[in-house]
């Protein structure tokens, strides 16, 4: 396929059309990706996740820079789930990595849409893989907010970076275990700011009671990087812990980065098989003799929808499961 | 059912007690949702979403208020796909809410969380047939921004509201037909800030352009109403908007509604099966032979997920979909 060589070539327009096919789920992109997928798995992918305002874009801007200066080509691809609207906060945040629009070895994106029954993680993973069929050394991928979906983007990173700013300490008791679990690294950003050693304590009894168990060549405990992104402090000692992240994962003969390469590969699956699996209930309810009268026993309320569900899979779709 | 019973009586505690165990996923609260589904579709739901920093929940506090006075009970419920915290910034909007606290009649909760596999829109429906049954008249519901999880939340509202404010006017184009579509009013609000009437032209022309077509008694152009909810101007103005799409909404014979609750009980029947289905093929492809193997390949790109999730789809699932 020419798209495929191209892309693998680095082709920056192949490459860019083919995002954008993926964002807006034209379904040829699949035969594409299917093709580039045997080409991927060789770049470093890292996700960097936290509250809007905390900086993140201002950070990843300088991360560009420093890895830039150590000679590594870049994909960074920006996501917002809270947003189809594609100007607003984000726009403005692009703006800030513009001086590394010109640099032929960093490529940045964006994604803000996401399929109707929810595909934007998939999207996102797509994007991941075509960056690194380009032959990019380091992704960056950067979320807005810290939900589930952000969850499920950034664990399909290697090394997931949650940014948090001073003065979040009240916050931080109220933080769920989701987010403490995904993090390998901790950024405290805008050090400068007030209540910066009562943040990153307050980081640290944390980790102390989830960590309590293990030792330390067995356990990974995130360190908590304190950063000014804005005057580029603290971004190098950001890239040594990247660094030490990823000696940790691909140590123990390897064992850690193959646990960390299957589970990625069963949450791709899964989200494939009910993508396709939605859209063929769909499809099929639509079309079957029952259905108006389905829906009128619901909207009568004759039945209930966790009823009617389950009555669907069990008659339908249970008893063929193998 | 003794939860059930006291839930219709308007009790708080279990109705507070039930809709915790919803965001937790506690699946006895399944149970109690059935037995209260033929008690709900009694209360008028109305959807606000709007990015953060437009003045959602001091409009909501307004509209609670304009409410009260109009003798309604209510049911309020944010939503915050955005963030499992529980601090920050919603915090914040609920405090503002405060004043409605001590009112027996204004039940206020916020959902935050949500299942791995994506069940927010789920459980806002769940609880708002929580509110829905205890009897309230009015059910507001709150999302922080517009992406497609807000999207799918609103549209179960009878009445969605998307709110702007001044000096959108650039991004406006760049609002995705999705959420013209959903939209059943406009509310520009902060309207002393400069760019109101630029904000309220683009919004116009972008209707005008959406809705060329049909006449006005059958279909709805959604109005525009520029508000101040600080100093609760324009507050009643928008309350009649709401009732005259519920008069529309209500009118020509009740087919409209009947339309609107079908769409409703469709979507939520798609949801109920995925989740199932989600979790039932998570079990059964962890627990079969050739799970173990399948990883493999992924892992080592013998194969690729679209092929591998087709396959699982052809061989497992699709011949047995009727």
């Amino acid at each position: 396929m020419e798209r495929v060589e191209k892309i693998l070539a680095g082709d920056i327009r192949t490459a860019a059309k083919l995002i954008r096919d993926i964002d807006d789920g034209i379904p040829s992109s699949r035969e594409v990706l299917k093709a580039l997928y045997p080409h991927t798995g060789r770049a470093y992918v890292v996700g960097i996740s936290g509250f809007p305002g905390v900086g993140k874009s201002t950070l990843v801007d300088q991360m560009i820079q420093a890895y830039r200066e150590a000679g590594k080509s870049l994909g960074v691809l920006a996501v917002d789930p809270t947003s189809p609207f594609s100007g607003g906060a984000i726009l403005g945040d692009r703006i800030r990595m513009q001086r590394h629009g010109t640099d032929p070895d960093v490529f940045i994106r964006s994604l803000a849409t996401r399929g109707h029954f929810g595909g934007l993680t998939r999207s996102t993973r797509s994007v991941i893989d075509v960056l690194d069929a380009m032959g990019k050394d380091i992704i960056l991928v950067e979320t807005v907010g810290v939900g589930q979906d952000e969850v499920d983007i950034v664990t399909t990173a290697h090394t997931t970076i949650i940014v948090l700013i001073p003065g979040m300490g009240d916050d931080i008791q109220a933080i769920k275990a989701g987010i403490l679990e995904v993090a390998d690294i901790f950024v405290v950003n805008k050090a400068d700011r007030e209540g910066l050693e009562k943040t990153m304590n307050d980081l640290r009894v944390m980790l102390d009671m989830n960590n309590a168990q293990g030792n330390a060549e067995e356990v990974w405990r995130p360190p908590i990087v304190a950063t000014e992104a804005i005057s580029n402090k603290g971004v190098a000692e950001l890239l040594s812990e990247i660094e030490a992240h990823k000696v940790f994962l691909f140590g123990h003969g390897g064992a850690r980065l193959r646990e960390h390469l299957r589970q990625k590969a069963f949450r791709e699956l899964i989200d494939t098989i009910r993508e396709k699996f939605v859209a063929e209930v769909v499809y099929r309810l639509k079309n079957s003799e029952a259905f108006e009268s389905m829906i009128d026993d619901l909207v009568d309320k004759r039945i209930d929808p966790f009823t009617l569900g389950d009555q669907i899979m069990a008659e339908r779709i249970n008893k063929c499961l193998k």
